[in-house]
C-alpha cells in the first residue's frame, strides 16, 4: 500500500493518550494498563483502525490492543477515534518483537489482510510463517486463537498449512465470508468494504489450540 | 448423479477377474492377493474408474483398490479395463463397512469428487465426516494419508475443519488445482475432467498424520 503522509503526524502520535510509547515496559503485566482482568485481544496489522475501534466500542469487557508500525496510518486511526475508549490502547512497533512486548497474557490474535509477501523468498515474513507462530506461542496466556481474514488466496491456503502444522485446529473456515449467512453483523477493516464492494471473496479462518467438539 | 443403466451388467461383473465378490473375507491379509507387500492405495466411490485404472497403470509398484457400489458404474469401469493391470482390483460395496473389509493395511486413500450431502442433517453421511474418520483411523497401516479433491467448496471447507479436528496435518492446499504450476501431469477423473473444461475450480488437500517439515 503507498501510504500517504500526514503532516502532523508526529504531533498526533505524541499526544495520543491511546499510543504507549515504551512498550516493552509493560511485558507481562499489560493488565494493569487496563486496570481489570479482562481478556485481551490483539489485531497486528490494525491498518486504519476501523475493525479494532468498532470492536473495542461494541465488547466493552474485552481490551483490545491494536498493533501497526507505519505512523502515517496511525496517525490516521488516532484522528478517527471520536469518543473515550477506555479498553482500547495503541503499538507502534513491529511485529517481529512481539515477544518482547507481550508475555502469556493475550486471548486472542486477529490479522486481517495482512501483507501477502507474495515472492517464495519473503514467505518467512507472513504473519503466519513459522517464525511468527512460534513467537505467538509465547505470548498467548492459556488457549490459543488466531481469528485470519484476507483477500490472498496464496496467503490463506499458506496458513492453513503452517497453523494445521503447528498443531492448532481449524474451524469456521470460509472460501466467501461476506456470502455467508452469519448470525450477528460482521465488523470489517477498510480494506474488506473495499474488496467486497468490487465482489472479491473475502478467506477467513479460526485457528484455536482447543479441539473444536466433534 | 443418474446412472444409465448398464444392460449386462450383472454378466460383466460376474465374469470379470478384477471383482472381488467376497471381500470381508480378506480382512487384514489384502497383500495375499496382489502376491506382495507393495503400499495399498485405495479409493473410495471409483466412480468410472479413469483416476484409479491410469494410477494403476502408472505405478506398478503400488496396489490399488477402486471401491464403488453401483453395479452400473462398475460395469462400465470394468468394460474400460482395456489391458491386464495386476495391480488392480475392485470391490462392490458401501463404504461404512469398510472397517469390516480392512484391518491396518492401507497407506493411502483417495477421496475424489465425493458425495457432498449438501443438507445439514446428512453431512454425517459425508465421507469425510466423523464417523468414517473414526473408521479410516482402524484401516490404515501406519501413516494416514488421504487424499482429497473436490468441485463442491462446502464439502471442501468442511473436510478442513474435520480432518484438522481429527488430528491430521493439512498440506498441498489448493483452491484451483488445475491453475497450479505442477511438477508433474495430474491424473483426473471423469468429472473432473467436465468441470476443468467448465472452467470450474477444484479444490484439493492432501491430509497425512505426518507433521510436515517446517
Amino acid at each position: 500500500m503507498r501510504i500517504r503522509n500526514v503532516k502532523n503526524k508526529e504531533e498526533i502520535l505524541n499526544q495520543s493518550k491511546y499510543l504507549i510509547k515504551n512498550p516493552k515496559d509493560y511485558i507481562g503485566k499489560w493488565h494493569t494498563i487496563f486496570n481489570n482482568h479482562n481478556p485481551i485481544y490483539i489485531e497486528i496489522g490494525m491498518g486504519k483502525g476501523k475493525f479494532i475501534i468498532e470492536n473495542a466500542k461494541m465488547y466493552p469487557n474485552i481490551n483490545f490492543i491494536g498493533i501497526e508500525r507505519q505512523d502515517s496510518i496511525l496517525a490516521k486511526c488516532i484522528k478517527k477515534i471520536d469518543e473515550k475508549i477506555p479498553n482500547l490502547i495503541i503499538i507502534r512497533m513491529n511485529a517481529l518483537i512481539i515477544d518482547e512486548v507481550f508475555s502469556k497474557e493475550i486471548d486472542r490474535i486477529y490479522l486481517n489482510f495482512s501483507d501477502p509477501w507474495p515472492k517464495k523468498r519473503h514467505h518467512f515474513r507472513r504473519l503466519t510463517s513459522n517464525i511468527f507462530l512460534d513467537k505467538y506461542d509465547k505470548i498467548f496466556k492459556e488457549t490459543k486463537e488466531i481469528y485470519l481474514r484476507t483477500d490472498n488466496q496464496d496467503l490463506y491456503t499458506y496458513s492453513i498449512e503452517t497453523l494445521s502444522n503447528h498443531n492448532y485446529y481449524l474451524k469456521n473456515i470460509s472460501l466467501n465470508l461476506h456470502k455467508e449467512l452469519l448470525e450477528e453483523k460482521l465488523i470489517t477493516t477498510e480494506y474488506e468494504d473495499k474488496f467486497v464492494k468490487e465482489n472479491k471473496p473475502i478467506y477467513s479462518l479460526v485457528a484455536t489450540s482447543n479441539q473444536c467438539l466433534k
